[in-house]
């Protein structure tokens, strides 16, 4: 398996994006491919010990930054990192795309380059995130702020074949995000979405509301992007304000400060649960090769999780079985 | 000033209700009254001293469960403890209703019996949240799942004036909830609300992504009523879930057992300052009266302060004032 990561995407890039990629190459059967500035790549490269036949560096001359438009950006900069990276897996020289760079350009540069599967509507952006009980996916969390009935009963399918295939859970529930419990609550669309979640070949649990979310209880939460994406960010803004503001009050007396320093294994297994870097990037389902948006704050161990979450993908035949559901699903209809 | 409160609503009524009936009238200078179950009560109210010219019961024979379809219920059960009360804010009977039963009736009632402000499009339930820096607004949590930018328009400018009434905040800032920070981004909605906030009379900040919102670096967040729903439960969801993996942890030894006692004072700090019931109930802005949202689970404590809401509502003559500023958009418009 080659798998291209974008060298110059990140915040820590490509420093973290190098030692992630060193990482990988001792742990999984791939050869990796880096694209951006041979220079700087090289230069890391160096400070590491490693089968240099297994990384190869793709020079690039640009870079796509975040506040870019992302279409614009992806059409015009032919030779940025990004569209290198893409067209490698275009082009069948890399099965899988790594990228911690702009989200709204890689989303763009995926549809635009690698292209949707036959079938799939709209493809979506689907981060894996910790729960209390299991780990839970938002799906679609920001590709689509509009979206249609039908998106969503897609993104329910993509995010069942995703469980079963890199998380190995059987069976694994689908819930619709709801303001409420019952049947006819709802927005339009959401209420449009039930009747057709209810119809498909789906565990599908009903409603669910924000409030059970966190528990982690239902494995693949549909919703259109605009609602994923403020669970995706409200999320990770509770949890860092609740740890800001204990850190603050524990810091406040002597006796807080011992029961702090106490305290450490919880707080540490804590993030250590919490840490999105264990599930690797947010996987972008139903474009037609593996393309997966790493956090931009990606450190070594993201990147390199981000790679075995590739090799998973890549093992299990997932963008196939993406395929062969849309396929069934259009033979229902027709 | 008269306060009727909807005996019968919420997880623990009558009890809390007149417990936070009498803590309110020894405090505010109001007369109450109860409806409800007039038996129940009484006996509820035997229990305590207080001056008896200050708390009347008003006796009802039906209750609206909270699983009952909200339109429904209001129009069927004309003697239910929420229609009547009610029915005593419109005839100028009483200046202001607090209930913590169903929500969907509440907002039915409200709209149907007391009536909305003249030239508002939807009155919005608008819940104040415990933030890091500052408590937070959302409006609409949830009375409106369909939203047009004009609403969302009155809803930055009703939220601008209860904080700048209720929480006494000078040139309160008003944000908009949305998936990014520049102005082209989001949904068709937020887009063209953008629009109308940015011209408004308002102290308007930009889009605010929902990781920020935790901060309270933004007093009201403008949103339509399904993702402020999505909100207002994620963000009690998330925080339960932390702190109940967090105590489970700490039960795990004897080590973190006892830093956790020494970090009582700081879960206590952090459970008073997060405690929605400090922040009395989700004011319904825009309807012709003061209409208070209790939340379900509201023990004496929260009836009383929202109660007390109430009371700084009617001395700021704050339905008054959307009133003018709901002209003034008028005429402007004109």
């Amino acid at each position: 398996m080659v798998v291209v990561v974008d060298g110059m995407g990140g915040d820590f890039c490509p420093n973290a994006v190098v030692e992630g990629c060193i990482a990988a190459i001792k742990e999984y059967n791939i050869e990796i491919l880096i694209t951006g500035s041979e220079e700087l790549i090289r230069e890391e490269l160096k400070k590491h010990t490693y089968d240099t036949n297994k990384i190869k560096i793709i020079n690039t001359t640009e870079v796509i930054d975040v506040g870019e438009h992302p279409v614009m950006a992806v059409k015009r900069k032919k030779d940025s990192s990004l569209v290198k990276a893409l067209n490698l897996v275009k082009n069948g020289e890399a099965d899988a795309i790594i990228s911690a760079g702009s989200t709204g350009a890689f989303l763009a540069g995926c549809t635009l380059i690698v292209g949707r599967i036959k079938g799939i509507n709209r493809p979506a952006l689907a981060p894996v995130m910790p729960g209390k009980k299991m780990p839970f996916m938002i799906i679609d969390c920001g590709a689509n702020a509009e979206c249609k009935p039908n998106y969503l009963l897609q993104f329910g399918l993509m995010g069942k074949i995703y469980f079963e295939n890199i998380l190995k859970v059987v069976n694994p529930s689908v819930g619709l995000v709801n303001i409420g419990s019952e049947e006819e609550k709802g927005n339009e669309l959401s209420k449009a979405t039930f009747k057709l979640l209810k119809e498909a070949n789906l565990n599908f649990v009903g409603n669910v509301e924000a409030r059970e979310i966190p528990t982690g209880d239902v494995n693949v939460l549909v919703c259109d992007g605009f609602t994923g994406n403020v669970i995706l960010k409200l999320y990770e803004g509770t949890v860092a304000t609740i740890f800001d503001l204990l850190k603050t009050n524990i810091m406040a007396s002597v006796r807080t400060k011992i029961g702090g320093m106490l305290l450490k294994p919880v707080f540490k297994k804590f993030k250590k649960d919490f840490d999105y870097k264990e599930y690797g990037g947010a996987a972008f389902l139903g474009v037609n090769g593996i393309c997966i948006k790493a956090h931009g704050s990606s450190d070594a161990k993201a990147f390199k999780n981000a790679i075995k979450q590739a090799t998973i993908f890549y093992d299990n035949n997932v963008v196939d079985k993406l395929k062969l559901e849309i396929e069934k699903l259009t033979d229902e209809k027709a």
